[in-house]
């Protein structure tokens, strides 16, 4: 590093803070990773705390992500107790678990007692059971025990995301003694939108948002002004349920009750969106043939996680040249059919995966349901029978041309055809299928379809060439 | 239909209210839905306000999109005034413009009047011209000058998506004024979480949260509680970027502002939840081939969007072919090489789709940067290494034993290495490289990384075996 370099990191270092660490195209700035680097080789922990600490959770977590492994945890260990520990719910899971793994049960601890409920659950859940153990075992009476509680519930579930913490009210108190108690009470949530209405045993009668209350006038009664909870979400629901509830209702937050009734935590919407996008990414990891594998996952783990998929892809390729093997006597007579083959076969499976993407996602956001399946299938077949008899002019042409051989080019026309017909009503059919028998269709339609593809494409294309070759 | 039906169909619609529209699969129940037709054939007005009008905004969406096309129009005239116009906001576009279009300007006027700006700004923007002045012009002068404004931010921007209803109050205010303020006020938005602080040219200097209002005593001045605001949006922003911000910061709803800092809307979470669903949906749809087409769409809107795309890959399907017809006089001399080649072609192109599904999601979510890039990229070259030299050895084991031919076994073991090997450099280097001239890789990667695996397929394979009949 040249001297001006330096004196440059410097001068910037002694800064107030670094406003924006994020480049234009939304990574970390190179500068910023450099002078952070420097901090942690050096160990100047106040440059730290001054420019790291004071970081945004989610940045702290590109931050993380973003530095030299090596780096983590020397991080970590400088901040110490200003490391804010929330930072670990928005980073990779392998790191989140490097991380926590290394740091002591009581330094955790220690952290845990000081993030919301939601964000403690989510570090805790994918501890080792007696880490866990142990860090619930140092903390206060009711917060262990609120964290058991959302620990109780199945993973994935609402009661795993919602926070514990809430206020609630009884129906008979006045506005003003409301925002008295809040003005009053130590031990309010971090933030909330809304104030739940309870009787004596937790079972939640109402909703108030905190619009409502601060345009009604004290002496009004809490219970007249609050709405009926249309959606209460059952703690043991499974959190894409809840997130589709948030959805389609616009909810900001949602109470969460137990098998009684009774409240028990707020499932808020910035824990919904994260559900969200986790689920949108593994609709379209699906589709693609890889599983919830992460960018921080070794190659090992990448490899391992990826042939499974591969290895049910190499049966049905065997299948489909199993059928080629079908057609040798043919093939040997005209080689020009092998040369023309994977044309017939590759439209159809490109044709095919855009009926199976349409469906899939309509499937994922229910848009496609038993009212309008028929229509939609309909519609497929319509769409292959036309974009099958435009690709099988194309390819009829230019085959017969290429190979100065009319006859050739008609057989390819109508293997075109008849395969991106397959094609449409696979992309559908197939989906629909496996929906209806409770499988995930982004995980498994693709390799359906390209069987059927590629299996239809050569045996109506090496079919057509044998039947015209025995005339 | 029976007489016992009908009897059941009178009972239930003399119930108080249907509690659930939805099926267990998420569909809208079929006994509603034939109640809701008989209702309509019968010109049952009192039924439908009854049992349709007080459905949630996005339960009559979902109705609207379910019932036959002919009763869509027929709904919306007999509910009249009580037609929530809020339901279109939830329905497809094809959908949205035909009942629009069919509804008289003043009647939606009159509507639009009681929606918020986001919503009525939602229903506006697709209108004709002509339509939507003749709209405007009968709505009171502020609320025509605010949707204007809205309006005439670029299609895509926050300002088009921002609510322009927001509390805003002077720094000097107490949190006593503040709340008689919002007592006495008849004009509020209908549901808002923060209140912001001005001067008196509406620059924005701050935000308050209304939990922090209600926690603070009356006499506490107002700037002493408000906080800085890290992120407004500029109205200009595109949506996708103002959504990104969201996610990343937890907001629940940001200040919108104009080029002078001046507050101009409220963009929130709910809005936002809408945007990122319609991203994951694009890049979803892109990736498998597919524009924004719509299930209503026609069979030849249909066809005519998924045209173009299939014929790209016709070209390179034709460009691989031509690979094919370099070897006939290989394939001549020994047939099994057609049969076998396109297993070859096959899982290239599955392991290629492998790394660019997860290279195209890392990209949309900023996971993937300069600063892992290259670490990316050498872990997918060692699982192409890894996973070649696996599926190379299985295939050529199965070729070996297939055709009684050990060199076959191994020419199609080496070609299988070799291609796995290009397609992870392919799946991982054409989208970075498409992303980095500005094209956006979900789009046209597929195309790209096929044609390399395709090629590189039939080219080691076949050139492999024409080098063996060489010897």
């Amino acid at each position: 590093m040249s001297d001006i370099d330096e004196q440059e990191l410097a001068r910037i270092r002694n800064e107030e803070a670094i406003h924006d660490i994020y480049a234009d195209d939304g990574s970390v700035r190179a500068d910023f990773l450099a002078m952070v680097g420097a901090a942690i080789a050096d160990r100047d922990v106040l440059f730290l705390r001054q420019h790291v600490a004071r970081l945004h959770e989610s940045e702290l977590g590109d931050l993380l992500e973003t530095i030299q492994p090596d780096q983590r945890l020397a991080l970590v260990r400088l901040l110490g107790d200003d490391f804010d520990l929330t930072a670990l719910t928005e980073v990779d899971e392998a790191i989140r678990l490097e991380i926590v793994e290394q740091m002591p049960n009581a330094q955790i601890a220690a952290a845990i007692g000081e993030l919301d409920s939601d964000d403690a659950v989510y570090i805790l859940e994918d501890l080792a059971k007696e880490d866990r153990e142990e860090i619930l075992a140092q903390l206060p009476f009711t917060e262990r025990v609120r964290l058991r509680r959302a620990l109780d519930y199945p993973e994935s579930s609402a009661g795993r995301r919602m926070q514990t913490e809430f206020v609630a009210v009884p129906p008979f108190w006045t506005v003003g003694q409301t925002i008295d108690y809040m003005r009053e009470e130590e031990e309010l949530p971090e933030s909330f939108t809304q104030i739940f209405v309870i009787d004596p045993t937790f079972k939640l009668l109402g909703i108030v948002d905190l619009d409502r209350i601060l345009r009604t006038k004290r002496q009004v009664r809490i219970e007249s002004i609050m709405r009926e909870t249309n959606y209460p979400i059952p703690a043991e629901m499974d959190q894409e349920e809840a997130a589709q509830i948030f959805e389609q209702y616009d909810l900001l937050s949602a109470a969460v009750i137990d098998e009684n009734g009774r409240l028990v935590g707020v499932l808020t919407i910035d824990d919904v969106v994260d559900v969200i996008q986790e689920e949108a990414e593994e609709d379209f990891m699906r589709l693609g043939g890889v599983g919830d594998e992460e960018l921080s996952d070794t190659a090992l783990e990448t490899s391992r996680s990826r042939v499974p998929w591969l290895l049910v892809n190499l049966l049905t390729a065997i299948l489909a040249a199993s059928v080629i093997s079908l057609f040798e006597a043919t093939i040997e007579q005209i080689v020009a059919l092998a040369v023309l083959m994977p044309i017939v076969a590759g439209m159809g499976g490109n044709a095919g995966s855009q009926t199976m993407t349409v469906t899939v996602r309509a499937l994922a956001t229910r848009n496609l349901d038993i009212h309008n399946a028929w229509r939609v299938v309909r519609r497929e077949a319509s769409v292959g029978l036309l974009n099958g008899a435009i690709f099988g002019l194309l390819i009829g042409l230019a085959a017969g041309l290429w190979f100065a051989d009319p006859n050739l080019g008609g057989i390819i026309a109508t293997a075109m055809l008849i395969n991106m017909l397959a094609a449409a009503l696979a992309g559908i059919m197939i989906p629909l299928l496996l929906d209806k028998v409770g499988a995930d269709p982004a995980v498994s339609s693709s390799v359906f379809v390209t069987a059927i593809t590629d299996i239809t494409g050569f045996f109506a294309f090496l079919g057509l060439a044998t039947l015209w070759l025995l005339q």
